[in-house]
């Protein structure tokens, strides 16, 4: 659902020096070569292979690196830094990836000083989300904010935290959890993926919305994704997006649902950091600012963030979809690696 | 029921130079003259008069500050700044109290230059909480710990946050309003003073846990207090305290009720920012670490927090009283006096 586009410039009219970004998923790793100026001059991605281990996964990214800097014609001694972003749960001062739920082969391993070995590069170590908070910050919406929140909406709720220009990592590397605010007490209320009740990931992830809308449909709500479920086809939360799309009701109703809790999320961490803005990204964006429902989801987010908060937030705090996508991770661990070449640290500890 | 001791000096003694503090609370105006090392040389307190004018006020003040030196034979041009810290809405950059609820003389006032003007001193202005938190990073607490999140608990639940050794004062200074983080929605949910429902305020400030006292008191539950209240005297903390610690159950429950919605408002806040610690300051401390029921609301707040949170953070997470007590706010407002005259700004905005 996912709409987005990225600053882009080739090597020739490279700002130099240039910095490599990698964002490792569950499923893949992503790669680019951006320069000083934020700009991607070619990325590629490879399969995670989360089964394997992660000194398998280092050799195979020091040489997607050594690929992709040959794709262009750029040489290793043109990148002043790399910058790692990996899912937690992690060490960053150590450069210790610990136990990442998604990828249960790389436990416990130094994969920062790993990956400087294979490459010869300095590597900056960072959150996935963190670093896609970053990317948004230094050349996504983030161009017009002093200090953003980015909200991931995708299987959970990530979220990366830019306020003085660095990230928050949190004192135990667990800064910008924000999809493990409790929003909800009692015993009606839901049960995250980390097995705590009442977390914002339970209410506003793609899982969440999914889960909710079986529920209901199990009550014998109707919709029009209902025949699609009978012939087989998997419900998510493209089917719903586009049941939306076609004027369906039910699938209207548990988006709006969806994005009022996560408008109560957002009060939470507005309370909290007032930043400047916050930013939704993530896959589930419900076509953005390009469809109506991305529109109405939006506008639904606003305006519960609006009745909830004090009068100065409501006028002044701005949310908008992120402008990056997909991309925002590796851009923004490139912009990380630059910051620490500059001598900066990239993040509040 | 807070006790706490605060590192103090003669002006014989002092490290140049000095700082003035100035905590403006609903009710007094708190003064005190710090050294650079954040040792109080001497303070002082005025009313606060909330129903005369702003300007009225500034003279006042400016009138208490003079008296203060006098009183330990310094003078104004030893004084390097001036640290103001007011109680909400505010526009600290601007300078200007905006609608303070407890002080309704004064609103719309450009208090940090009209006291600038009437001392002839560099004065910088932060919210109340926010000083707090400072003063306690700067010479309470937080001379152990990195960052820190300072709850104070009294009529409201305040809060200043200190990371990479700055406050969050907020785009819109409205940073570390943690007392408005919702924990709770539906219709069972606690309005808060502020009008919204279900933010933590409402179930872990002074004023909840008397309300919650009176609902349970209304409902036939028995109590040391009943005899107090017969004969006239006033719910209040204090009263709760002190049946606690006469192993009344009634009072246990309420206050440990409270701990346990406190938590809920820590895991919301460490999931947000992952401080190194938690401290707990405000009038409402059950007599601290020095009483029995000081301890075991520590305690409860602790072991619920644990249960609440991610492994790294329930192990390594500090949750503590803090040491300053109400002279935390002056001590913190010189204390960003002090960074604005070495050139640095206190704040993250």
């Amino acid at each position: 659902m996912a709409t987005h586009d990225i600053p882009r410039t080739t090597l020739k009219d490279a700002a130099l020096p240039l910095f490599g970004g990698i964002d490792v998923g569950g499923t893949n790793i992503k790669f680019g070569l951006v320069d000083n100026d934020g700009r991607t001059i070619v990325q590629d991605s490879i399969e995670t292979l989360s089964e394997r281990s992660a000194a398998d996964a280092v050799e195979r990214m020091a040489a997607a690196c050594r690929r992709l800097l040959a794709s262009c014609g750029a040489t290793m001694d043109q990148v002043a830094g790399i910058g790692l972003a990996t899912p937690g749960t992690m060490d960053i001062p150590a450069g210790m990836i610990l136990a990442p739920p998604n990828i249960p082969g790389w436990r416990h391993f130094p994969i920062r000083d790993a990956l400087r070995d294979a490459t010869g590069i300095p590597v900056t170590y960072t959150n996935d989300a963190n670093a896609a908070g970053f990317g948004e910050f230094w050349v996504g919406c983030g161009r017009e904010f002093s200090s953003i929140v980015l909200l991931t909406l995708g299987t959970g709720v990530g979220a990366g935290i830019v306020l003085g220009g660095k990230t928050i990592d949190g004192k135990h590397s667990h800064g910008a959890e924000c999809g493990h605010v409790p929003i909800e007490m009692g015993p009606q209320a839901r049960i995250c993926g980390c097995g705590q009740p009442g977390h914002l990931e339970a209410y506003a992830s793609a899982t969440a919305i999914v889960k909710r809308a079986k529920e209901l449909l199990a009550q014998g709500r109707s919709s029009l994704i209902s025949a699609r479920l009978a012939k087989g086809e998997k419900l998510g939360t493209k089917m719903l997006f586009e049941a939306a799309e076609a004027d369906d009701p039910f699938a209207l109703e548990v988006i709006m649902e969806s994005a009022g809790y996560l408008a109560v999320g957002i009060v939470s961490v507005v309370h909290t950091i007032d930043p400047e803005a916050v930013v939704l990204g993530g896959a589930m964006n419900f076509g953005g600012h390009q469809a109506r429902t991305g529109r109405a989801f939006l506008e639904h987010v606003r305006s519960e963030f609006r009745r909830q908060t004090f009068v100065t937030l409501a006028e002044n705090t701005v949310i908008d979809f992120a402008l990056l996508g997909g991309d925002a991770g590796y851009i923004g661990a490139a912009g990380m690696a630059r910051e620490s070449h500059a001598g900066r640290n990239p993040a509040l500890v």
